[in-house]
């Protein structure tokens, strides 16, 4: 039997105030995600999503179902890269509407060696993607990315001004980078490459696995290469100018003092608002 | 003595980079911060702030520990509205600066009365304020508003496809206001009559105190008043258009529903971006 | 070279305070956990680790690069069931300890079909394990499991005292689950009878994807079927009495009242602490 | 008209599966709470609530209303000191059972002076405080206080191994207290004198306003103080040994590692469980 010729489908009603919705949808929707990593191997990360549809000022409602059973098919089929162009198609025509975003974020492993003793161990980073297509779109989403990356600082004015001695922290870096309609051109190993010269922008970069010897560095390295967090964030604005396809970008980085309760923060833009 | 005589200032040093950078200051800074209330009483709230400069291509760093020192003084001065030019002003003459932004949010309490009993008790709002003026501003920051009220929506589709019973769900609903330089314009009773409207923009509103006559009220209320979260979003819409001297608006309505274990949402935005 | 003939040990001071402490660790260590699944397929997902021992009154510090090393191996070799023993046993031996207790958490995800439409979606469930082994201990860690799964109830007096409708909502369930050193019976298809057990204690249960004749079948079955929050737990506290092998375990459940900005929420606890 | 006349009271009915349960009732429920501070002034904080009794076998649900009415008037009245005993009378009397347990948390403020220029500023503190009362009890409730203090620690290790420099972070101290029937020997200036004992564990305390001349002393006395999360710990828990009225205890330290992207952590428990 089918259901539409059963069941009133109240969302078709028409509403009358007039007010197109820019997006609706559902949010908090968690999938399992498989990813096609630089190696080969696939992982299968959990991920969570919310997807959307613009809302004509003549409809009532969305069919918020069609979303859930889009993006299981979609999540299962194994992500290259962070471009979900087809997933972006996929709603345009089942939800029959103009304009669609979709936005997921997972946790990204890369397993890193130690500076020293070579020993490696996976690091986590967090990975938000964003893409959206609107009216005249032909195949290729508007893609955001935001990417989350910890390292570390050590204060030149604390290393200047004391005898011994400088106070030191971990440093969130959280960017959002603008790839337009060019995110085929960003498959995994470019993130990868991003995320190591973004940890490379501190006064060192951190580590899952520190033996002795790989600490005594770290620290070292650390001693030797004193950035207040402006200079972190500076560095991080010239790795994104220098980072094809990224055109426009936002810079966050925020200190968590170790002299404070409270952050010392930088926040940059470049290029269009994200 | 004084100390600028003694330890050198690292922060005054140029930097070759050429990056200037929108915003580097203090974040997650908790103060004690004074509001005085519609009833002429003073309330001291916990406030979370965060505040920043911008800095000149030229200069390496900022002197953080001046926002804590001019922040601390207003906030113990009591705040008649959701207001900070006078903080901006302080800010980017201490400063010496040509743009500053600052931000706070806290909880804001109304007393609300149960809708047959009668009875009260206090009802919670999430309010955040950021201000910014820049390099030609006279006297008034650019002020935005984030406002979160809770809320509740009755499925129409539920209660038209089933015999007996309909789904329904509290709805968090987050305003952001542009209040351009009229945030004198918006002391606390506009922003009170501000929530009690978006408050109904629901099904039914939520009170923090029930009876069972009141439950039998906002139950039967909620059952002939069915909407989906685009209804909710859409009154949403219509109370800020009517809303002076708000022009910019944009809205997120989630539905926490009960037949999901994820949520329906939407977004709405009006002028220019927030 | 070896790099301990090369560097001190600070750690291995002697310490005169004469305090021993129950646990020290690394904690917030995320790694890519590999679950082996009922239907013999491996997932690899996401996990956050605790891990820690037992220290002595007499060492001043314990070396938390051997953690990394140890849970990186141990996490890349895959579970079939929530027994952490040969880990712990790992851990005791490695570090030289008396005692260790470790701990993960990560979501786990089960296909769920719709009731009556037969399609299914992915839903999504929190698990943490812990597990401790003490100095006595032969081969099998003592284990706990938390388990997060949602659910919905409709309030009886709401529909009792109402004209028509009644309230319902979203319900969180966590349970404790003591099982001894019985881990090794608690495999994945075991955990997941559970969790559709736990869900079955709602008003009805939550889905991932309900087209209309599914939300029909949902709402109809809510009004049909009205439970408090302590109706609920109740009926929780029934499923884990008659769950082999559990003997001890808590339950916490919390209603996202529909009709306050508060929760509704019952504690149980049966058996010893957890 | 008197409710109860009209409405059935449907929490009244029995129920059959003979299971008692430890809590009912509401959480995250916000309220204005007011402080009598040591300077004998009066600070009206946010504080969330959970506040529940125990539900014999036979009664099917509770009166959730009466816990909102209940609080409501007890916060409003002005707490000297963590002693929430009267509170859990007037529950236990309203909702006639023989167990009543209620939880409060909220932020507390300290005007900490710097340690050389003097110049001071607020600092923010986490309380929860959570008191029980049970069949037997005459008058005072048993009393546990849940306290986050953060400090910092500069690793001992990496100074001993480094040329130069060594790597220091934040550090987030959570204690738990038991204070028995005694919480009325623990009024604020108690917990002032506390809090600061608490802050001296670490290689340094944190300061939220550091002119350099300030910044300069810090950065020199974490640098001759260094100290382990370890060692940290233990200070931590000859403070509370020593610390009249309290008996039991627990510790939970942890560091934001500057090395790392994860923490280190310390857990240590004295007396029975918290």
């Amino acid at each position: 039997m089918k259901e539409s010729l059963i069941l009133p489908d109240v969302q078709l009603e028409s509403d009358s105030r007039n007010i197109p919705l820019d997006e609706v949808g559902i949010s908090g929707f968690e999938l399992p995600l498989t990813l096609c990593l630089p190696d080969n191997s696939r992982l299968t990360v959990p991920s969570v999503w919310e997807a959307g549809v613009r809302l004509s000022e003549s409809s009532r409602g969305t069919h918020m179902s069609r979303f859930v059973q889009i993006l299981d098919v979609f999540a299962a089929k194994g992500l290259k890269s962070l471009d979900l162009s087809s997933l972006c198609a996929e709603m345009a025509a089942r939800l029959d509407t103009e304009a669609v975003r979709v936005q997921t974020c997972f946790r990204y492993f890369v397993r890193k060696p130690s500076p020293v003793s070579g020993l490696s161990a996976p690091s986590a980073y967090g990975v938000t993607v964003g893409a959206s297509m609107g009216e005249n779109s032909v195949s290729a989403a508007e893609t955001t990315v935001e990417l989350s990356v910890a390292t570390a600082n050590l204060c030149p004015c604390s290393k200047e001004i004391s005898d011994e001695g400088a106070h030191n922290q971990r440093v969130l870096l959280r960017v959002g980078l603008e790839l337009g309609t060019q995110a085929h051109l960003f498959p995994f190993p470019v993130l990868e490459t991003l995320i190591r010269r973004l940890e490379a922008c501190g006064s060192s970069e951190l580590y899952p696995l520190l033996k002795r010897i790989d600490e005594k560095q770290v620290t070292e390295q650390q001693f030797a290469n004193p950035k207040f967090i402006e200079d972190v964030a500076r560095e991080a604005v010239e790795v994104l100018r220098s980072s094809s396809p990224i055109r426009a970008f936002s810079i966050e980085a925020q200190a968590l003092e170790s002299i404070h309760a409270h952050n010392a923060y930088v926040r940059y833009r470049q290029g269009k608002a994200s």
